[in-house]
C-alpha cells in the first residue's frame, strides 16, 4: 500500500466516522413532531417508561435504568415535552420524551411518593417518606432549592402523602405522622413561605386538589370523615367533610386504599371510591354532602370522569381487580362491564374523552378503548404495566 | 498531482458535500421542541400570524400570506403542531408551527366565519356566509370531504355563524337568515347524519357550548333572549332561557355585539357581557337564570374566567376599548382596571392561568401579564394584533 493510498483510506474512514456521526445525530433529531398527543406507560417491574402517542395509537420509544417504579407517577414540563417520574425508592427522573431519553436524574431521597410541578413550571416538588418532608427541585437540571423537613414536635420526621400544586405558585401537603396539613407557597421567590394546619385529624393518607385548585381534600386513614381546606379563604383553616367517608367502625377489610386523586367530578357531583365497600358515593359539589350510593362490583380505586362528565369508568382492588365498570351519570347507573384481564391498574383519557387508555398488569397489555362505540380499538404490549399519563396533564392544576 | 492524490481530493470533496448536506438537514430539524406552550397572534391588517412560545415569552417565527385576518380565529391539531386559521375571506390554512410555514392551504369559500375540530383531529369544518352553509374538510390536507349548504325551505342559502364542535364526532351550528340550529353527526364515518332545530328564535348571530359539551347555546339578534340545546337530551328541542337577554325594548346603540364564545364559567356562575349596557350579568350555572349584575365600564365584549375561576376578565367595545376590568368572583367586585392601550381586542390565558396574553391592536401591541403580581412582563411588538391562541386549545371542546 502506497503512503498516498494509505491516507486516503485513513481520510475515508476519519469522514464516513464524521458522517456517521451527524447522521446519527440528524436521526435523533428527525422526531420533530408536536408533544400535545404524547404519553407514557410506566413499566413498574422493569423500572422502565414506554412512550406513547394517542393520535396513531403507537409506541414511540422505551426508557430504561428509571429504578423502582412501583407506585410511581409522572408530571410534565409546560411544553409537553418531558416528563419527570417519581419513583418509590427516591429517583427522580427527567425523560424527554421527542428524543427517548433520560435528560436528568436525581436520587433525591431514600424512600418517596408522588410529586407535582409548580403553575409556572419552573419547580418540581417531591414528597418523601424518608427522610419525612418535602423537597423542591428546579425543573430545568433538577438542582435542589428547598428542603423542607416534616419535623414533628418531638423533633423525629414525619412521612408526608397527598402532594399537590396550587395556583398562585403553591404546593399543598399532608403529614401522615402529625396529622398535620402544611402549604408551601413559592410567590416571593425560592425561600418558600410556610403555612401549617395542625390537628386535621389521624394519619392523613392522600389527598387531592379540585381541579380549579381551591379545595385540598385529605382523607384519614385513622378515623372517618375528610379533612378539607378552602384555599380561597385560608384563615378559616381546615373543616371536616363527609362523617361517614372512611373505615368505619366496622373494620371492613380493605384491599387497597383508594386513591383520592381518582376522585371525578362531573356536572354538580362528585364521585368518589367508598373505602372497604362495594360502593360508589355521590357527593354534591356545593355542600359536600353525599347524595346517593351506587353499588359496584368491587372496591373501587379509580373512578374517573370522562373529560365531558357524562360517564365514570371505575376500576377495582384486589381480587376483584380484572374489571372495569363505567357508570352513565345523568341515570346513575351502571351501563356497561368489561372484563379487560388481570390486574387492571389505571385508566387515562385523552383530554377531549373521545379514548381511554386502560393498562391490564398481569396481562403485559394496555388497551385503547373508543368511548364513542365502546369497543377496543388497539392493544399495545407493555412489560407489567401500571401508571398512564398523558401530557395534557401539563395543563391542569393538581395533575 | 498524483491519480491518488487526485481521488483522494475528489473523494474529501465528496464527503464534505455530503456531511454538510446532513448537517444542513440537522440544522432544518434543530427546532425539535414541545409544542404544549405554543401559540399564535392574528396580524389582522397584514394577513400574517406570529407564532409565540409562553415558557420565555417570545416570538418564534412569523407566517405570511393568510389573506383577509379580519375576525379571524384559529383551532389546534391535536397534537399542538398545526394551527387551522379559518379567514373572513374563505380562507383555510394549516400553519405549521414548528417550521413556522404553511403547511396547506385553500381558499373553501367567498366568505366565513369562524370554524372547529373534531374530537377526534381528523375533521376541520368551517361556517360560511357566502355560499351559506358548512363545509368539512380533512385535517390532514385540506381536502373536502363533506358539503352541508344551509338550504332555506325557499331553496335559498343562509349564512351561517356560531359553529362549534361537540363530543362524539358532532358539529352544532346555527342559521342567521333561517332561524335554525342544526347539528352534523360524523360518528359513522364521512356521511354525516343532519338534525335541525326549527324556530329556534330570530337571527342567531353567535353561540357558545359549554365546556363539557353539554350545552348550545346560541344569542338571537333578532329577539331577546337565547335558544338553548342540551346535547344529552337532543329529543327535547330547543328551549328558550334569559329574556332579558338581548337589545331589549329600548333598543340601545350597541357598538358590538358581544362574542358569546366569550361566556365564562367559574365555579357555579356565568358572567355574561350584556348588550349593549355597561354591565355584565351573573347567571346561576344550573338554573340558567340572572342572580346579579355586575356595573362595568364600558359594553363588554369579552369574559374570560381566569382558568382557576377566580377572575373574569373583562374588554369592551368602541369608544371605551382602551381599559381591561378585573372582577373578583368571590366578592364579584371589581378589583382593578388597567388601561393597555388602543383598541383592546382579545385576552388569552395560559392553560394553568399564570399569564394572560392582551393584543393592543392600535399600538402594535401584545402584553403580557403576570396574573399573580398583576404585573406586564412582556411586551412584544404585532402588527394590528386581534385574537391570540394557544394549543391547549387542542385540548378542549368547543374552544
Amino acid at each position: 500500500m502506497t503512503a498516498h493510498l494509505g491516507k486516503m483510506v485513513r481520510v475515508w474512514s476519519l469522514l464516513v466516522l464524521l458522517t456517521a456521526a451527524v447522521i446519527s445525530h440528524a436521526g435523533a433529531s428527525q422526531v420533530l413532531r408536536g408533544t400535545g398527543d404524547l404519553g407514557l406507560i410506566i413499566e413498574r417491574a422493569s423500572g422502565s417508561v414506554v412512550i406513547i402517542e394517542t393520535t396513531g395509537q403507537t409506541k414511540l420509544g422505551r426508557v430504561e435504568g428509571l429504578g423502582d417504579l412501583s407506585h410511581a407517577s409522572a408530571v410534565f414540563s409546560r411544553d409537553g415535552r418531558f416528563a419527570y417520574i417519581f419513583g418509590r425508592d427516591g429517583g427522580l427522573t427527567k425523560v424527554d420524551l421527542l428524543r427517548a431519553e433520560i435528560a436528568a436524574r436525581v436520587i433525591q431521597s431514600g424512600n418517596s411518593i408522588g410529586g407535582a410541578i409548580s403553575q409556572d413550571g419552573r419547580l418540581i416538588a417531591v414528597s418523601n417518606y424518608k427522610p419525612g418532608g418535602v423537597r423542591v427541585f428546579d425543573a430545568e437540571n433538577l438542582k435542589m432549592v428547598a428542603d423542607i423537613p416534616a419535623t414533628m414536635k418531638d423533633g423525629t420526621l414525619s412521612k408526608v402523602v397527598g402532594l399537590v400544586d396550587a395556583p398562585g405558585q403553591k404546593f399543598v401537603f399532608s403529614l401522615w405522622d402529625a396529622g398535620e396539613i402544611w402549604l408551601l407557597d413559592f410567590q416571593a421567590g425560592p425561600e418558600p413561605a410556610l403555612s401549617k394546619y395542625r390537628n386535621v385529624g389521624r394519619n392523613p393518607y392522600d389527598a387531592l386538589i379540585t381541579s380549579d385548585g381551591r379545595y385540598y381534600v385529605a382523607g384519614l386513614f385513622g378515623e372517618d370523615g375528610l379533612a378539607k381546606l378552602d384555599l380561597w379563604n385560608m384563615d378559616a383553616g381546615v373543616s371536616r367533610i363527609l362523617d361517614g367517608y372512611g373505615r368505619g367502625e366496622e373494620k371492613l377489610p380493605v384491599y387497597k386504599m383508594p386513591h383520592l386523586e381518582g376522585w371525578a367530578r362531573a356536572g354538580d357531583y362528585l364521585f368518589l371510591p367508598a373505602v372497604g365497600r362495594h360502593e360508589l358515593l355521590v357527593v354534591d359539589a356545593s355542600t359536600w354532602r353525599e347524595v346517593q350510593r351506587i353499588p359496584v362490583h368491587g372496591q373501587p380505586v379509580f373512578a374517573v370522569a370522562r373529560p365531558d362528565g357524562r360517564q365514570i369508568w371505575v376500576n377495582f382492588a384486589h381480587p376483584r381487580n380484572d374489571t372495569v365498570q363505567v357508570i352513565d351519570v345523568p341515570s346513575m347507573t351502571i351501563v356497561k362491564t368489561y372484563t379487560p384481564g388481570k390486574a387492571v391498574l389505571h385508566m387515562e383519557f385523552t383530554p377531549r374523552g373521545e379514548q381511554v387508555w386502560i393498562s391490564v398488569r398481569d396481562d403485559d397489555r394496555v388497551d385503547v378503548y373508543d368511548t364513542r362505540t365502546m369497543e377496543v380499538t388497539q392493544s399495545l404490549r407493555a412489560e407489567k404495566p401500571s401508571g398512564i399519563f398523558l401530557t395534557a396533564r401539563a395543563g391542569r392544576t393538581g395533575l
